[in-house]
């Protein structure tokens, strides 16, 4: 008989936290034995280091693969070097091959190497086989845990040879299909088993539209498959076409997961692999990197300023409003930039419809800065009593607002055709534009028509 | 035979605006035929109206249906518009439940009345029921398409129900086990056909650890579950404990999306659901209210600097140097906003380590303050021959890293107990805060130190 359960991510963490405060080593044992893997996984994540130390020391070493496979891999790094040896390579003999290769690519070495010798040799093989193939691709995803039938038995011959077998891998929905050579032909889903004579040949009742897809594949497309075609299971295929493996929806979602945080923290500079709780002096030093870079647009932009330094001295009212026009052509080219990623990201962006959303964006700049320049004109005109220098600041903005949406597209556009992700390089380069426009504009016109 | 797909999504769809250019209706028809429903819509999304007018027409109405229920809601509203009411009643009859109900939420008035008639009296009060549920909880999210099978009966006989039922609901892995009263009891996997005796009971064989959600539960916490347990279905149970639905995979992976989705457009005043290509003035007017918050806050600013015209009068200095002090704030505001913004969406910050998180980001804010102001005061004591302008652009610096460290983190903490969403207004509050303390700190100090 099953529960309701009552209670969400965020209560389980509260709960974590108040039973560690108590530091009841037989309260921590029975809630951490109460737990998914993923769940733990889940709560160490959110927890800092010493927090985490106390629940890992109770966490048996036969789920302790599961979990790193989860963590994040800083998280994951971190427990490593906590874990006694044993314990570590008894976690890994638990572990499916799918799951076995993840940990691998996380493992350090010389870890790494002891890891693989205790295996055994012919697991060894198959793993460093699995190796081979690059993470973000249909080969990395897959497992190696595949259920293959021939297509010219019957469905009868494959029950009980499925009932001889035993056991079935996890999340099997359906059975590839092969030829004498290997060679895939299809899908068989587990439901025929239930709606079809159990006298007819696979061949007759699989589904032979179903695709494979070479073990290169990026990551990327493998997900969109899924996505578009309500996939539960996908066949992955070698080059000579033989089946090597099968990628399961649960490791889709996972990159789903990943490639949404990885565009949500790379406009910010951060990427989605790191603790939340990584020692401060380790955080502070990766964010120095991103502070650093902004820190010198900063200063070409202070530069720009600096060009102009006779006309502020002469009209201080400059220099209140100028900040105006820099933070409206960056918030405006972020909106613009945002849409794009995100186009990029899902494919939806691609040199078929550039022209188009580049002459849309630039329109809706225009209007926007039309719109806004007349508002800023009239704010900027009453407030200074001098509607000369509320024409410039509403000039000014126009100018910026259509220079940031053609910044917003031609960016990430082209970062993209050079391979660099747009996520995390787009931002800076658009706040420097959206500045330095801004403030050459403002002033600029100031120089010509106020002095 | 299958064949390996070598097109992903971009190129397909360069391939499609090729031919839109060439406006050959048979070419249109052809591809259009060959295309999966969600591959048609993520195509549709793509285009400019005009030409998903083109794509739109040669559609034949059988598959409207599950097109429609694939595109945003407002590319969907559009398609709406140019489609004929019987093709749409014709769509909609092919329809699933789940996603019947989907296209429901869609329908404006008066087509939603027409359509729910023309649907049929027993149809319609089950849509009627399914309606009543939010979009965003565990009812809005299921499935009516539930297989049942009481415990006390044999894995035979449940097999011979199944072959004279004869159809089985797409993406069913397992079938539930209820009571004699409808009340849930586990789910019965599949895969267990194949390994157990048939004569076996299902109460002997299903996984009775296995859980069942009331229809209320947030979509949130169901994404979670799918999540951490790796599950494929999840059935969805009444206050009283019956049966009443099951969520699929599929439905769990487009939430996922349109999360990760809210959260990064959010970020930039915008939202998932709409088009890429919607007219100028729909966009621009949209944009609009964002760009007229920031115009407050940047006026705001404004202001501040205003308070001390007299002191720039006499050092223009600062007015070069100052927005270098706002803009470090903001970036390392929006570093620490957009990690919190991400604890909260992925239920990892709390009550339990708001605190000790607030406390590591507050360091991190003054470890880059110290070391960035350092930096700081060398290059601004070299650039301007002062030491002592270089110090305090150095110390207001300071001040507003930690400030923004501060605010990045009660924010975002702050808005989502208020049941407002972070990802949406943390932005241009954060923003307004290190903009305000940046220019006061620096030309507050200047005024205390130079003058």
């Amino acid at each position: 008989m099953s529960s309701l359960p009552i209670e969400n991510s965020k209560q389980l963490l509260d709960r974590v936290s108040k039973i560690l405060d108590k530091d009841s080593q037989i309260e921590i044992r029975n809630l951490v034995h109460s737990l998914y893997p993923a769940e733990t996984a889940h709560i160490l994540e959110s927890l800092e280091p010493e927090q985490r130390a106390k629940i890992w020391a109770v966490i048996p070493p036969n789920v302790m693969g599961e979990i790193l496979v989860e963590v994040n891999i800083e998280v994951g790094s971190g427990l490593l070097k906590i874990t006694d040896r044993n314990d570590l390579i008894a976690a890994c003999e638990n572990l499916g091959s799918d799951n076995m290769v993840d940990l691998l690519h996380v493992l350090p070495e010389p870890l790494l190497s002891q890891v693989i010798e205790t295996i055994g040799t012919l697991n060894r093989s198959r793993f460093e086989n699995t190796l081979r193939y690059s993470e973000h691709t249909a080969g990395g995803l897959m497992s190696q845990d595949v259920l293959t039938v021939r297509a010219d038995v019957t469905l009868d011959v494959v029950t009980r040879y499925l009932r001889k077998r035993g056991k079935i891998p996890a999340g099997t929905d359906s059975l590839i299909v092969v030829d004498r050579n290997e060679q895939f032909l299809g899908v068989l889903p587990l439901s025929q088993f239930f709606s079809s004579d159990p006298h007819k040949k696979v061949a007759d009742v699989m589904d032979g539209q179903s695709i494979g897809v070479i073990y290169s594949m990026p990551s990327r497309d493998v997900v969109m498959l899924f996505e578009q075609r309500n996939l539960l299971s996908l066949p992955v295929v070698a080059d000579d076409g033989k089946v090597i493996g099968r990628i399961t929806i649960d490791d889709v979602v996972d990159v789903i997961r990943e490639e949404a945080d990885h565009s949500l923290m790379g406009m910010a500079g951060l990427t989605e692999e790191h603790d939340m709780f990584s020692p401060v002096m380790t955080s502070a030093k990766r964010r120095a990197v991103w502070l650093g870079i902004n820190l010198m647009t900063a200063f070409l932009a202070a530069w720009v300023i600096d060009l102009f330094e006779d006309t502020i001295q002469q009209i201080v009212a400059l220099a209140v409003l100028m900040p105006i026009v820099a933070s409206m052509g960056g918030i405006a080219g972020s909106q613009t930039l945002t849409l794009v990623i995100r186009g990029l990201a899902l494919q939806q962006v691609s040199a078929g419809n550039t022209m188009r959303l580049l002459a849309k964006e630039v329109s809706v700049g225009l209007a926007n800065g039309v719109f806004w320049s007349i508002v800023v004109t009239c704010v900027a005109g009453i407030w200074f009593h001098d509607l000369h220098l509320g024409m410039l600041l509403g000039s000014a903005m126009l100018i910026n607002l259509v220079c940031a949406a053609l910044a917003g597209v031609t960016i990430p556009v082209a970062l993209d055709k050079l391979g660099i992700d747009p996520a995390l390089a787009g931002g800076v380069l658009l706040t420097t534009v959206t500045d330095v426009v801004g403030f050459m504009a403002f002033l600029g016109l100031a120089t010509l028509f106020l002095l």
